[in-house]
């Protein structure tokens, strides 16, 4: 499955030939698609590893080969806060998603069929474990930062737990060494608006017929939790999609406001651009997720990381990584000796703000860089 | 439709004889169900009026004839702070519910079936005139105080902007002169969570095969939403329910985590309790409710309460009404000459917090009585 593929121009395959053990499981051969900005130094000490958040693909920025817009577009670029014209970043497709490198929607080799729930449970520590096969096909025995925002940030960190002292810098946006049941109860409830579609037949679904019904509920759950009461106040407030209030539009408790409007039209932007598998194995690897598992406590953990430097970075208005996992992180990093830098922002766009406030975001990555 | 029907041995009925015009739409002979605890004075100056939130009945407390525990059973009764030995209090259960009053689980007298669908358009305001008519019926024309909390603090505010005057105070508990867009995003995903339900059946589902998934799936973001992530830290954490973490329990992508757990044996408490069509038309109820089409403006229409005090009581940590709502409330009110007491108290436990922590409320309440 690969959604992207008419845009895909930039996009890189490694396959790791072999067996991969994952924490839970192993697979056979997996691919990892990523793209590449910049050049790597002789030294090779310019590399800079992106990890992402549940839903994007490895292309954050556009390039001379696909010069499709990223999803990370103002941060990565020549003169940009991620200068390429600097150094070499690496993003790669999360093991476990589904725009071209393997996951559930994979074939798995040793049965010819799709993995589908016959995927190992995903830890992040997986992801983190495929980035650092990459880095070292690319050459790159040290990385000079990684970058990680939301679940990117988790596997990041993942990253510095199972290889310390192979990244010397963190930049940690919007995310968290471990969730709280707040965060997770939401997650859940998304995995099961999916799992209960009847379309979803326990994860058989045909390519044709996905659980869309449940894909488009967990997306809307997620866009609300994504967002902050005070930036839909600023932005719909009361404003009504109809005025005819009998019943509102599409049948009986349709829509009546805006807001219902938007979150209608931008859930349905998103299904069929994800597969419904995919994002089950990857919202529920966040909830796993704990950093304490590496050490035996929070505190023991980030003490173990060997980076010289950590830039903590959240935002006041985000309810999903709120900022007391914020604090947590980088004074949990502080007291393992790492010089951090923690900032938390005054956006109002809630836990997607790294990828729209770039007033704020991105005078606050530039100056860590 | 009666659920509670082995306990209501309090319960009394008002039948509303002939036409009972909606604000859009008109029932027959439609009945209150209500319960009354102490008793009227000669003046008629001592009765208290309880509006509910959402889901409860009109049992708030326990009573000789029914001494099972009431909804809000810390709050009424004799020597509480809405004291039963002063004060006449009243409650009843919401028009459009389905706790003894006529909602669109009753029988339609005009076709001997189910309203269901049928059911005209709820407004909160259709709830408070039914309340006027039982005070009219119970010999109150002017009543001391009106009560509401959530849901039941819009109608004792749109009681007092249909007759204006005939309230001499209110007291409002963590609700809202309107709601603004995350809580109509909320409650329209929970709405939107039912009618997705095949069983829901476009409103028509039988007695025996109401859509159950979908009231648990609603019923699970509602007690997400109204609680808060603090208290959730403190109360559960990272606890697991299960330690087989190869596929949670309850099948592929199920509990992992104690907080999961909890949200699925409580959810399913409320399931078969609640009918689903009632709920839909209470939930839309609260997103239609504005204050401001009484007056053209939130400011102008809170000058027309005819009130002489008021009480304002929020949380913190409520983000379905929020601290901004109070304050709208609050301020608006005082513009209007009411003598306004505001208050934002400090309890973790979200929206429900009124039920639930009443070492903070129940002072609160009793300082205004």
């Amino acid at each position: 499955m690969d959604l992207y593929e008419d845009m895909a121009d930039a996009r890189q395959y490694l396959t790791i030939d072999g067996t991969f053990g994952m924490v839970r499981g192993q697979i056979s051969d997996p691919v990892i698609a990523y793209e590449t900005w910049g050049t790597l130094n002789e030294k090779a000490d310019n590399a800079v590893l992106i990890f992402t958040g549940l839903s994007p693909s490895a292309h954050a920025a556009s390039s001379s080969t696909d010069p499709s817009t990223g999803w990370w577009e103002d941060m990565v670029g020549p003169g940009k806060p991620i200068d390429t014209k600097r150094y070499f970043v690496v993003c790669f497709n999360s093991l476990g998603s589904c725009f071209g490198s393997t996951g559930p929607a994979s074939i798995n080799p040793g049965t010819g069929e799709k993995y589908r729930l016959d995927f190992p449970v995903l830890c992040i520590e997986d992801i983190a474990k495929a980035g650092n096969y990459l880095l070292a096909e690319l050459g790159v025995e040290v990385v000079d930062t990684l970058v990680g925002s939301s679940m990117g940030g988790m596997t990041a960190l993942a990253y510095t737990l199972l290889f310390p002292g192979t990244a010397l810098r963190l930049l940690s946006c919007s995310s968290a060494a471990r969730c709280q049941p707040f965060s997770i109860a939401l997650r859940s409830l998304q995995r099961e608006l999916i799992r209960k579609d009847p379309k979803w037949r326990n994860g058989q679904y045909p390519d044709d017929a996905p659980p869309e019904d449940g894909m488009l509920l967990a997306r809307k759950l997620g866009m609300i939790t994504y967002r902050s009461a005070e930036e839909w106040d600023q932005r719909f407030g009361r404003e009504r999609a109809t005025d005819d209030i009998s019943s509102g539009t599409a049948g009986p408790f349709g829509i009546d406001f805006e807001i219902e409007s938007y979150l209608d039209a931008h859930g349905r932007k998103f299904i069929g651009t994800f597969d419904a598998n995919c994002y089950l194995y990857l919202s529920r690897a966040m909830d796993l997720f704990d950093a304490s598992d590496h050490g035996g406590s929070i505190d023991k953990a980030l003490t173990l990381t060997g980076l010289q430097s950590a830039h903590v970075i959240g935002v006041r208005s985000d309810f999903l990584f709120p900022p007391q996992r914020q604090q947590e992180l980088a004074a949990g990093l502080e007291a393992g000796g790492v010089k951090v830098q923690f900032q938390l922002l005054d956006s109002i766009q809630g836990h997607d703000s790294f990828l729209i406030d770039m007033d704020r975001f991105r005078p606050a990555i530039a100056a860590f860089f």
